[in-house]
């Protein structure tokens, strides 16, 4: 997975969605380095972006891990609001290998960032070949659509999700996180009965998606990776008036990966990899 | 879905899985009346089971609901502890069209009934046509093995759950209750791990699974249930050492079904139903 053979694979950089922060940094060490060793490793210059964000310390963190693993430069953007997102020079991401986007709310991260010029240059830099990575509620940011907020449980119903525009770096995607421990299952269905096209990923604390170019998603971390398939889905129907009612879906799929499984999601095929 | 219909299409009486109980004995009803029209309706004669249970009056509930709606005759049988149960008269229960059984504890159901001669008697009715029905920790109890305890989430875990025998009314099944809001999937992909023929159905309050001798459920009720298949499971791996590490799992199926659903069993398909 490195950086010639991926750029041989496709055009664009991967699209890396690192699941919710399990407070330990030790355990998330071993996603940082794949993410480091994809932008060149020693050499590589990461820049580490928050937005909207209170939580200032969680940006020096991550700064610290990049430095720590022995990347040559990592850079800080903090993009503190909508203004400061739209003043930012066309060129302020040039020449870094990877964007490491940070986030603790995706309806902030969306009102700060999103279709302003900082956006587009991720965006721009994605497509030829910089590398991308969304943690946590950044993690959830980065497809063509997203999970702003919900209710928790098992069983779809209409009024269990909210959704919004993301960052549009990926489409056929809906990307949950904090998924193991936070019951979202019902609001991930719920996302896919209005993206039929998508897979949907429920993302464990300290696991990491590695989405390469080629479409092909392969598992790090610790936890797993819950993957949700609507595409042979023969029946679904929400009801007109009653939002809280149930929501019938009949043929889902789903898969839980762990680290070394992969995915192809132009095939829709889970393998347990190497 | 009549009594004369069900035994013309075998000989075992329906089971019947209604998920806990929400409180409000009105969103319950549905399910009590189409369980009451099964025994014979006025004619019928239904046995309010409790085993091990210290909440009295929720079989004082039960009772009070079938008599509202006009079945016949009513009986209640409170077994406190195994002693009671291995006391009980061979015949004890003859005579009933349905046995109701209600249970808070799956554990305390089992020590209080497994393998005594009031279990071995509802085995004998149901299979020459009584119907059975549990309800929340008594519709878990149903099958050959139960969920009796185990932590939440999504993501399969071997630690995750705790297994026991339960009553043997039907084998190939297991079932959860409290299924929307408690975030069970993870326990119950881990129950299904170690019963690769069963399937997992997990049940939301106020909602009910009526399994007929054809081995065709149909549910009723106001929420969902899940039913997980592992029957084309591909893959799955259960770490010898770290019970806490996540079990990758290749292959599932899902159908989320609402009232009006249903599920042949034999064949692994769910339908809209009519």
């Amino acid at each position: 997975m490195n950086r010639s053979r991926a750029l041989a694979a496709g055009t664009r950089g991967f699209i890396v969605a690192v699941g919710g922060d399990g407070k330990a940094a030790r355990k998330a060490a071993p996603i940082l380095r794949r993410f480091a060793e994809l932008c060149g490793g020693s050499r590589a210059h990461i820049a580490i972006l928050s937005a909207g964000s209170d939580e200032e310390d969680f940006g020096d963190r991550y700064e610290r891990a990049f430095r720590d693993l022995g990347v040559n430069r990592v850079s800080a953007f903090n993009f503190e609001n909508r203004t400061d997102c739209e003043r930012a020079r066309d060129d302020s991401l040039g020449g870094v290998d990877g964007v490491f986007l940070i986030g603790s709310d995706p309806a902030r991260l969306a009102e700060t960032l999103s279709a302003t010029p900082v956006a587009q240059q991720i965006g721009r830099l994605n497509a030829k070949g910089t590398h991308v990575a969304g943690v946590s509620a950044g993690a959830a940011f980065l497809p063509r659509q997203m999970i702003v907020a919900g209710k928790s449980g098992t069983t779809p119903r209409a009024d269990i999700v909210e959704l919004a525009p993301g960052l549009c770096l990926i489409d056929k995607l809906v990307i949950d996180q904090h998924f193991r421990h936070q019951d979202r299952l019902g609001r991930m269905l719920m996302a896919l009965t209005y993206n039929p096209d998508a897979i949907g990923i429920g993302l464990d604390e300290d696991t990491a998606a590695f989405i390469g170019p080629d479409q092909k998603l392969q598992v790090v971390g610790t936890g797993g990776i819950t993957v949700v398939d609507t595409s042979r889905l023969q029946h679904s129907a929400i009801h007109p008036d009653r939002r809280h009612a149930p929501v019938s879906m009949i043929g889902l799929h789903l898969d839980i990966l762990v680290e070394g499984n992969a995915y192809d999601m132009s095939a829709h095929l889970a393998s347990i990899g190497h």
